[in-house]
């Protein structure tokens, strides 16, 4: 009774004190609930808090001894794929997870068409309703699944590249692609999850993940946080061979990046295959040391209906080790012997006989499949050279190599060393990370101090662009040999 | 072609620049127009900006060839009244100004009414859209009077009691009158005019004067802001005499400051005569120095219908000076002759006969308005008093004394010290201020340091919580004389 302190200012001096902070924001929907909430649990409260840059929000008031849930859910917004975690905030745990194709695919399959698609009258709008009506769908059936309302959901965090970002959002994307290449924005940060249309709690801010530009998107930025490497004292790269080939090399000092859409080769190439990994796939190849056959992995081990990225990876590592195909990545055809077939003027190799196969004919890959695979192991290795000779480190003094991506948990190093895609470290040093971008998404959620760690690993980061000049030209021939034009690189490889 | 800075960020770069400042805010549905705005004036635009605390946010962007009025609102929101002033942001010019009266009072004339009508179901949310409706058809015709489109309002603020910004923002006002006097929010600082309901601009931020507690509002932090008082090394007084008695006293380096309502004397009073003052009633009263008539002078020169409280208390100074009423404001028979007559056992005095009226009877004042005249005008003396030997100074030390509110420029210096309402300082001292709120209002749209200022002067006012004590019940006894008990206090007063 002598305490007239107002209602919100004894709510914000209590926060204040539990969050060890200087300053809590409490929106008006909230003020309009404050006075009857907190009467009515005697000025007990609990409360549902939100992280922003340098201070924390207040996103709900809460009865007491109402047991909530409050939840967090990371995205990672593919250009092809959509992944979703829902998390308990409180206890740190996953509550489940979802996946969907992006429906913008059907305005085009990459980035690019993506861009000319949204300049159409009406497409970006269309683009960003097709986005956000899907995450809407698909939160709603996870949290259906998870036996939660949607407005247990507080707080989000999105990944993606600077395109996928950008449709969210409903953000021109246009001038991304177009000279001097320019993005709308680089830090987003953190919106109203109402403003993007998405069906949270009413107060739910959704944390957008900043990007560099054009070309270094949130998704690699998600993936370093869920790395982790900038925090290491020792060398690391991250290599995330997605729908792009990007890279970063660094520790807890610096940080140098660059993506492989600078190099053309990579284009398609590895991109298409990695598309393909469904169900009854062929992921994995390897040869019978006996019979001399391949022997092939599917996906769900049904039976095989085509041969994805990963697989074509270790197919062009057996080729070139059992001596079937040259240092070119040429068929030998006294090597291939009948496996060999020639249509339409260009050589195809049967990997699996149409009886084995669930298509009723033959599963074969052809010289150009070798020749574009070959183009992208390439472009791949002398991203990595180029970068490395930059900051003036050899690629022997990487102490981790995290492989990101969903299609990276695929790749075996062995096959992706021998081919001469990945540098030949010790087997140990390699690690995949997995879907790295949802990794790291949900990292942003879990850790009070994530915003700050995010912002610092962005401003950190150096930005190389890739020159294709005559010095990345003769790296990239050099590179387009099995393994390498310098055997002495890969001395693990055993050269036939 | 050499610089892909993101939009966003070369935009911020070039207004941080421009203002001055470390952080600008650039909120989503800018981000949405940025790019193509940027190219279509060739990266030169005009911005719209509006100061937050400690940053600056975009409004606005727009073609550098288009002359566009940004205009700000200035809002007092009274328990009667309420008040418009349209400014051109750019020239701080006024473009226009309206009022009208405040709908809620339809549930209650004063603020405890219209508290217990928002705790009737559905009560507060009805009063919360009585005033948003009202506001909004207002302010589409104050601009369509100016001839400018609702959404050129980027900016608005508005200051009014405690009560009137609670109903206001919707938020729930029953704790502002029980013990201990909670308001729900003491600095709601800058909202969205869409989360306030006001069609403005779909970018404008709508600042609400913060309050001190339920008693001090922010019509009176506006008013102080508004009279500079906060500024000057000199000893200043601020009385608001509105729907409530309110005082400020300092300078630059402290302000104290209570309210009337702690008063029970204040009640009714000054108060219900104020809100009368309209066309045709009588503001001024003096008398003819021959005939002894009394010589009224009424709002537009109207023939009189009635008297309000300026009017009350010029006539109360003409009865005392002229020996009509004795030192305890009694009608002395033998000095009033026939215009004194009896009603119900209680004694009139015809201020203006029938014939000379507008409504065709006797204007009269009772000997009832004349007792309620006094307690009113001994409790804001004692609450002068009172303010002033709490912290040890001397009325006569008062170098200005503010009057504020529109009653407050009706008011005569002369009549409200003959009868002890104010104190005998040189006349010279007194200045009027008009509607200070709705000043303050518009002086914290025009300067883009208000929001520290006004920060600066609530977090410096000492409210002083006057306690009906013997201290006080002596001084008020002392001050229910003509013009007061001590007669040495009043020099100037030629007492009959």
């Amino acid at each position: 009774m002598a305490d007239n302190t107002a209602d919100a200012d004894r709510l914000v001096q209590a926060l204040c004190l539990a969050l060890d902070t200087k300053r809590v924001a409490v929106d008006l929907h909230l003020l309009r609930r404050l006075p009857a909430q907190l009467r009515n649990g005697s000025f007990r409260a609990r409360c549902v808090m939100g992280r922003e840059r340098g201070f924390w929000r207040l996103l709900d008031i809460l009865d007491p001894n109402l047991s909530l849930t409050a939840a967090g859910l990371a995205v990672d917004l593919g250009t092809s794929r959509v992944a979703l975690r829902l998390l308990d905030l409180n206890s740190n745990t996953v509550l489940g997870e979802s996946a969907f194709n992006n429906p913008q695919i059907e305005s085009g399959p990459d980035v690019l068409s993506r861009i000319h698609a949204a300049a159409l009258p009406g497409g970006l709008k269309a683009l960003n309703q097709a986005m956000v009506s899907a995450l809407n769908r698909a939160i709603s059936a996870l949290c259906d699944q998870c036996d939660l309302p949607p407005k247990n959901i507080y707080l989000a965090a999105v990944a993606g590249n600077t395109t996928m970002t950008h449709l969210f959002m409903g953000l021109e994307p246009r001038w991304i692609i177009r000279e001097p290449y320019i993005p709308a924005v680089n830090k987003p940060g953190s919106l109203r999850a109402t403003d993007l249309g998405l069906s949270l709690n009413a107060a739910a801010r959704v944390f957008i993940f900043p990007n560099i530009g054009s070309y270094f998107g949130g998704d690699l930025i998600a993936g370093i946080l869920y790395s982790g490497l900038h925090r290491r004292q020792e060398l690391s790269l991250l290599v995330d061979v997605g729908t792009n080939a990007e890279v970063v090399l660094g520790n807890r000092h610096w940080l140098i990046a660059c993506a492989g859409a600078a190099g053309p080769a990579l284009e398609g190439g590895v991109t298409r295959m990695g598309m393909m990994a469904a169900p009854g796939v062929i992921d994995r190849v390897s040869m019978d040391p006996d019979s001399a056959a391949f022997d092939v992995h599917t996906i769900g081990g049904l039976p095989p209906t085509g041969i994805c990225g990963s697989g074509l990876i270790d197919l062009a590592a057996v080729l070139f080790l059992s001596g079937m195909i040259d240092i070119r990545g040429k068929f030998i055809p006294g090597a291939c012997k009948n496996l060999l077939k020639e249509k339409k003027g260009l050589q195809h190799l049967v990997v699996v006989a149409a009886e084995q196969s669930a298509v009723d004919r033959d599963l074969e890959i052809s010289q150009a499949d070798l020749d574009s695979l070959i183009r992208s192991k390439a472009a791949m290795y002398t991203i990595l050279e180029t970068l490395s000779t930059t900051v003036g480190v050899s690629l022997s003094d990487i102490k981790t190599l995290y492989v990101a991506g969903t299609f990276g948990v695929l790749i075996d190093p062995d096959s992706a060393v021998a081919i001469g895609m990945m540098p030949d470290l010790p087997r140990s040093r390699f690690r995949t990370l997995g879907n790295s971008s949802l990794g790291g998404a949900a990292r942003a959620l879990k850790n009070p101090g994530a915003l700050e760690e995010i912002d610092a690993i962005r401003d950190r980061i150096t930005y190389l662009e890739l020159n294709v000049n005559q010095e990345f030209m003769n790296r990239f021939s050099a590179a387009k040999f099995l393994p390498h034009t310098d055997r002495s690189r890969f001395p693990s490889v055993a050269i036939p």
